[in-house]
This record gives C-alpha cells, sequence and structure tokens, in this order.
C-alpha cells in the first residue's frame, strides 16, 4: 500500500504530465480554483479533486484521456455542473480528476439549409439557442437551467423540459456526436444525415449515459422553423381528468401547435401567488387545478387564435374547463409561464421539501397526482401536495412541501419513506423513477432495483465492453463495486 | 470431424428438441415448406436452412434461443422477407436456422389516450396502419413494401420510406422493444413512456441492429393524429437548385404539414410515362426535373390550399417553378403519387439497372445528383441517371438505367464500377453509402471501411459483448471471421 508521500508524489507527476499537454490555461490545482467544481448546485454532494481539467480542443482533450487511462486515473466530466443527481460531482477519495468542458464552447458551423448547428460540448444552452435565432431558426430544447447547462451536459443526460411534448427530448434533437472514448481515441461521428443506416446506432448510446461510457465533445444538433405565431393560455379545469381531456383535445386538433401543456396544482399556484413578488393570478376565482397550454407555428396565418379559442370554448362547453385567460401580449405570456416557472422557487420558501422526477403513461397522470397524494396524505396529515409539470409527456415533479407546524428536518427525515410511497405509485402505472434527470449519484440503487434482471445486465456487459477499466465517471448510473 | 452421417443426427435431435418447445405448428421441416424462406424477393441471394421456426409467443421463442444457444446453433430472424440487402437471408451452409415471427402477429394493446400501439413483431405494417386509422390515428411509417414488411423487421432495420421528414425513421416511432436476447432470456423493455431517463438507451441499440444482437419480438409504437386536410402538388422546376429552394420555402412556410417532398428526374418520369400503363403528365410541358409536395394536417380548417398555393405562387414568381398541378380529388393525388411510385417498375421494364440507396446533407442534394451523374456519363456514355426519393431528408435513389442499346449482361458487369462512382461522390460530400436499407449481406464490407477505426471497433465491441458466441444473424452487418 502506497503512503501518504507517494500519493502525493503520484499526484504531482500526474499534473506535471497533464499540464504539458494541455497548457497551463487547461488545468486548475489551487485549491479556490478547484472549489467551485466539487460542489453539485443542490448542496447534495461535496467531492475532492487533485486538478481541474479544462482542454482547448477535443485533441488536447484525447491526449489527457489516454494518460489518464495508461495511469488508471478516473474522470468525472462537468458541463454546466446543474445536475439535479450529483451527475457531475467526483467522490470524496481526491483521486478523480475532474474534466470540465467548459472551454470547448465553439459553434463550429451553423446552416439554415440542412437546419443544423454543430456545437462543442461546452456550449451553453441558451447560446446555442440564441445562435439558432440568429440565424433564422429555432433549437426547442428549453429548460429552467438552459443559461448555465451545457450541449454535451443535456446530451449526456438526455435532457428534457417543457417542450418534449412536440420536439422530443435532447435525444431526438441530436444528428451525430462527436466522442472521445476512454481509451482516448476519437470517435468522428459528427454526420448531418436525417437518414444514416450503416451499423449500430452508437449516438443514441451516448445520449443518457451520463458520461459513464465516454466524453461528448461536440454534437450536430437539429433545428427547426422559427415559429410565428403563438398563443398561451391559463386555464383553470375541475379536476384531473378534465385537465387531460383539454390536452387530448389539442393534441387531437393540432398537435404539431402544441409546444407545452403543463399541469399545476391549486396548493402550487397558491404558494406562487404567495410567495413570489409580481404574480398574480389572471382569472376571478382560484381553483384546485390550472393548465397552461402554449400554441406555437411558424405559419403567422397559422390561426391559432381562432383554434386556442374554439378549443376552450367547447371545454368550457363540455365543463372540461372553468375559467381561462388567453395571453394578449408577450408581456402576459411571460407572466402566465412565471406561475408555472416558479413553482421550485416559491416550493423553497415554503418551507422544506421532497421532490420527485417521474413519469407515467400519459393516460396514467391523473391516478399517478392522486394516488400520490393520497398516499402522502395518510402518511403524514398536513402534507402539502404540490404536484406540476409536463402533462403532455408524462411526466410529473410529484413534490411534497413540509406541513406547516412541522420542523423542516423531522419532514426531511421522512422524505425516504415519502419517495417510497410515490415510487410504489409510480410502479403500479408502468412509470419511471427518473423521468428526465437521470441516475446520476443520487439513484443508482433504485437502476439496480427496478431495472433488475436482463435489462440490467445488459447494461453492465456494455458498461464493460466501452470501459473496461471503469474509470468513466464511477459511480454515477452504477454503484461502485465493492473490492 | 464429424462425418455426413453425425450431420444428420445432430440435425434430427436438434428439430425433434426445437418441436417439443414449440408444438407441430411451430416447426417446419419439409422442403417445399421452407423453400419460401430461403430466397430474398431481389433475387441476390438463395440459403440453406434445417427448418424454420415459426413460435407462436416470446415465450416459445426464448425457449427455442435458449436450446438453440445451447448447441451453438445460429438464428436467422425473418420478418416479411422485404430486405433490400439479403438482410434475412441464411447462407448456404445449411446450419443456420431461420426464425419466422410470422405467428407472432397479434397487436396486443391500441391506447388512443396514449397513442400508443403495442404491436408484435410479426404484424405487417399495414396492418398496424390500418389498426392505428381504426381507432382514429395515424401510424405514420410509410414505405413501397408495407403490405409485406413486419413490425420487426421495420424497427430491426430502422426503415425510413417517404415521410421520415416529418415523423422521423422508425426508430422515432418507437417507445418500447420486447427482446429476446441470445442467450434466451427476455427483456421486457415495453414501456409507453415519452420520458425515462433511467440508464443506457437499450433499445435504440436493437433498432437498426439488423438481429445481429438478439430478436424484436413486440414494440410500443408512437401514433399521431390523423390528418383531416390533405394537399399534394406536382411540380415542374428549373434545376436542382430550385427543387431544394422551394423545398426551403414549404418547409420554413410550416414543417409540420410537410409530410413527404419527393424529387424525381425527367428521365425517371419520362420511364414511367413510357412503360406504365395509365399514367400521364398532369403538366403542360414536360421538364428535366419535378417534385410531389405532399402537405397534411390534423386541422380540416389549416388552410392548406391557401399555404400550397401561395407558396408555388410565390416560386413560380421566382423562377424557381416551372409549373405545377395540384390535385383536387383523392383519385388525383393517387396518379400524382403515381409517377413518383412506379419509378422502381418502370426501371426495370427499361432495361438492367443500378441502385444505390444513398443519403447526404440536405443543402449537399443537389451537388449529389449533379457529380453522381456527370461521373456515371464519363464512365459509360449512353447510361440513363434516374435518381429520385427523399429529397427533404436528403435519401436520393441513385439509380442508373442500361443505354439502350447495351446488353443487359455487359451493363451489369459495370456494376460495381458504377457504384464506387457513386459511393466516391457520396463520400466527398460527408454522405452515406446505406440511407434506409441497412447493410445485410450485401454492404458489411463497405460497413468496415466506411466506419473503420474507432466507430467500426465499437461496433465490434458491442457485438462480442451482447452476442459473444456470434449466433444472432451471422455474415449480416459484419463479415464472419474466417476461422
Amino acid at each position: 500500500m502506497p503512503s501518504r508521500g507517494d500519493d502525493s508524489l503520484i499526484r504531482d507527476s500526474l499534473i506535471s504530465d497533464l499540464r504539458a499537454l494541455v497548457g497551463e490555461r487547461g488545468i486548475l490545482t489551487a485549491a479556490s480554483d478547484i472549489e467551485p467544481y466539487l460542489s453539485d448546485w443542490r448542496g447534495l454532494y461535496h467531492g475532492q479533486s487533485p486538478c481541474v481539467l479544462r482542454p482547448a480542443d477535443t485533441q488536447q482533450l484525447a491526449d489527457a484521456m489516454k494518460l489518464l487511462a495508461s495511469r488508471q486515473v478516473a474522470v468525472v466530466p462537468q458541463g454546466g455542473n446543474t445536475s439535479m443527481v450529483g451527475g457531475a460531482m467526483p467522490d470524496e477519495s481526491g483521486r478523480q480528476v475532474v474534466l470540465s468542458l467548459a472551454r470547448m464552447n465553439r459553434i463550429r458551423d451553423i446552416d439554415p439549409v440542412d437546419m443544423t448547428m454543430v456545437a462543442e460540448a461546452g456550449v451553453i444552452l441558451k447560446a446555442a439557442q440564441d445562435a439558432a435565432a440568429e440565424a433564422g431558426c429555432l433549437f426547442p430544447l428549453s429548460l429552467g437551467a438552459e443559461g448555465s447547462a451545457t450541449i454535451g451536459g443535456v446530451l449526456s443526460t438526455n435532457a428534457g423540459g417543457n417542450t418534449t411534448v412536440r420536439y422530443g427530448n435532447a435525444r431526438e434533437l441530436m444528428l451525430g456526436l462527436e466522442v472521445v472514448l476512454p481509451d482516448g481515441q476519437v470517435w468522428n461521428g459528427l454526420r448531418r444525415l436525417r437518414k444514416d443506416n450503416t451499423g449500430y446506432a452508437l449516438r443514441q448510446l451516448f445520449v443518457g449515459a451520463e458520461g459513464t461510457l465516454g466524453i461528448i465533445t461536440a454534437a450536430v444538433l437539429r433545428l427547426v422553423a422559427r415559429p410565428r405565431a403563438r398563443e398561451v393560455a391559463f386555464c383553470a379545469v375541475p379536476d384531473l381528468a378534465a385537465a387531460l381531456g383539454l390536452f387530448r383535445r389539442f393534441r387531437d386538433r393540432d398537435e404539431a401547435s402544441l409546444q407545452a401543456f403543463e399541469y399545476m396544482s391549486g396548493t402550487g399556484v397558491g404558494l406562487v401567488l404567495k410567495h413570489i413578488p409580481g404574480t398574480a393570478l389572471p382569472l376571478a376565482e382560484a381553483a384546485d387545478h390550472y393548465v397552461l397550454v402554449d400554441l406555437a407555428s411558424p405559419r403567422p396565418d397559422a390561426g391559432l387564435r381562432t383554434l386556442i379559442e374554439a378549443v376552450l370554448g367547447e371545454a368550457l362547453e363540455a365543463g372540461e374547463v372553468l375559467d381561462a385567460a388567453i395571453a394578449e401580449s408577450t408581456a402576459q405570456i411571460q407572466a402566465l409561464w412565471r406561475l408555472r416557472e416558479e413553482h421550485s422557487e416559491s416550493q423553497k420558501l415554503a418551507g422544506a421539501s421532497v421532490k420527485n422526477d417521474v413519469s407515467v403513461p400519459v393516460s396514467r397522470v391523473p391516478d399517478l397526482i392522486r394516488l400520490a397524494t393520497a398516499a402522502a396524505e395518510r402518511l403524514m396529515p398536513g402534507i402539502r401536495a404540490v404536484p406540476f409539470g409536463h402533462m403532455g409527456d408524462g411526466n410529473i415533479h410529484m413534490n411534497f412541501v413540509q406541513p406547516e407546524a412541522m420542523a423542516p428536518a423531522a419532514f426531511l427525515a421522512r422524505s425516504h419513506d415519502l419517495m417510497d410511497q410515490v415510487n410504489a405509485v409510480v410502479r403500479s402505472l408502468d412509470g419511471s423513477f427518473s423521468a428526465e434527470h437521470g441516475i446520476g449519484r443520487l439513484k443508482p440503487d433504485m437502476l439496480a432495483d427496478w431495472r433488475a434482471g436482463a435489462e440490467f445486465e445488459l447494461m453492465q456487459r456494455l458498461k464493460a465492453a466501452i470501459d473496461p477499466a471503469g474509470l468513466m465517471n464511477p459511480g454515477k448510473v452504477f454503484e461502485i463495486p465493492r473490492s
């Protein structure tokens, strides 16, 4: 067993050899410089790392990966560090090197004929959206962390967000990848083809692999036509079945214009109105259930106003909608969306909360919300269920805020019991325990449990085939095998 | 080395053991019964098989796979046997067992709320389309062989077709899979979730793997809203750039309504008019280039007629369209589509032909057609270039018909030279040598060449990890290693 002194020598030699490959700007070693990379923003984890690598380009990264592989040093890739599940955190050993993609932030190419963008992994999602807009197009992936999250991160986690119902997850918006493999080989799969049936779909494997199979360094992204018409409505509905019914009405009428369909509970909207300054209910009376409908089209003459009024009118008549407000300006659109987007913040201000990022088949969303709420209330009278999210794709953030009189710590002590209750409901409805946040460091035990058998074995076999030494983002997706 | 008699005993024992698992109806052994399974419809290959397995359900199939694995017998899955590349043909050894999915043809479930269908592998594509229509929905995958091709086959080859420009390939229309693995384990991944980030995207790996990693036995398919408005136009355009320009106009105006955008050459349409009875040019004058535009929307009030007239009017004014005919009835829509769909048949009637199923980035389609045509004409004066196909997704069938005076055999003797010319052009334009037909038995050498290096190595590693004994559809995708 090496002594403390040996460790230190190995570390110094590693850093010096890495510096020779990536240059002075490509490596951080001072504790104060490294610190920001060692904690996740939710405050769930705090790790250690001998240095942070910040290569300038794919070749530097590949050279560094070769060196790290030869020394058997593990690598933890990090983009915008916005993981909800600790997916970009090193462990506490101080032996895992954090690899930041932040400096690889060039948009290499944007083509309004092919409707593609070639972006490096470190490009911030918002910057990609802006570049697409400048080229007269739309890059439709949109989520809360878009000001920090990076293209490498959203692909490695197959991020979802508000527009999945229309455009799919990150996976569906990707045509090609460049990946540095665990041994430092570069795979250039930056093809911008809509049809290419030549062997196994490798690019699909790296999307959502959370950096455990290799490092995504660049991607060909799909762009779509820029919307030129938009209509947004905020609706009170009598019950969960009516919310689903309203979704079906819009989807059936014109699914291509339906950019988002978001559910909110009366409790959740109430917390927003109470805790977030400047928010107001756009309806005369409060209700137990709300939905936000967002329609858009590249056609200025798409008749979206007629459509939204017609569908809401029919739904009012059928008793599926109690009241609705249609935004008359961009400012009003933003105000309506704010009622949805401030849900997380208002929950934080209301006390301790427990979050569940779950999904079920769309038809089971009412059951999910009803059964999970009932189970939580049985467990803990006074608990405030605040489910909200992407009803149109079956992904509900099944969150709970502590009872008003309870101590936060006492509430959080029960969080596993609560999650177990929710997950039992999700399982009974053929749902998923991680809809869009992934596994990271938080849920490997659940993956092993929920996907046990042929599926989990197959995943392990793929991991062993591509990263036999287990050096890629260890402890994420899979628990580290005890030696 | 076993003698002929040993072989025969082993074969008899295998058949008897298989029969015990799948029943009398689950196995064909008479030569005349087996014969239809041993030739592909293009007539490229003729193989041998000791028997044809036709299991009734997943359990029977899994039991048979376990037995075959234990005896080290290779398996060749077969759906509708419509592969363009011999993907479902056994070799000539007589040792590979053909596994027909034909009896597994139940639609297990169809749900118009979730907009999903659970179909077994043997369901014929047309039957899936019909079932979706009966439920008031659309299953949009559409291709020439849809009357024979099966769900297992279209998923295993990631089939494309006419509507990829709008709905994507088979991959994009699949939410979950049930797969029997090479060792006979059943993986039930029939989840109907739009968001499910729980580990590696296994289902993506089996789609397009051409049965070399396992047997897809059932799938959750995505349905979309049924179109209620449609407009189809047949247009003469002055040149290839104008064809691309017209595509961009429609896509930019309303990409969601653009169901298909097909290119045809003047030569190709001329062959259709000459050889196919009952066809007629809907325009006053013949041209060198044509396109077919197909718009559809679930909204009866989508204003598609206004849209198509406006875009064609602008394009006429800009000189991008010479003349156009808009269909006024379903019969006229069919007549316009017939000019496109009879391309293969008319080429066959015009003499010997060489086919290239290639793709390039959409922006390079004009270059592809121009350069490949020029190269072929240099090689063989008098050759008739008849490129046609899915301009909107970059997939052109770059076909050539023999010079009129040439003997077919003499022409076909040059087919490899011709294909090499086309492929050199495709490669220079960052395209693919197999856009939608896959690799099969026809193109493993090209896969090894075009994808050489990290990509091909990775594919081999996946194959070895999932099918270590190499028993799944050997000789497809990869060449059989020489022992």
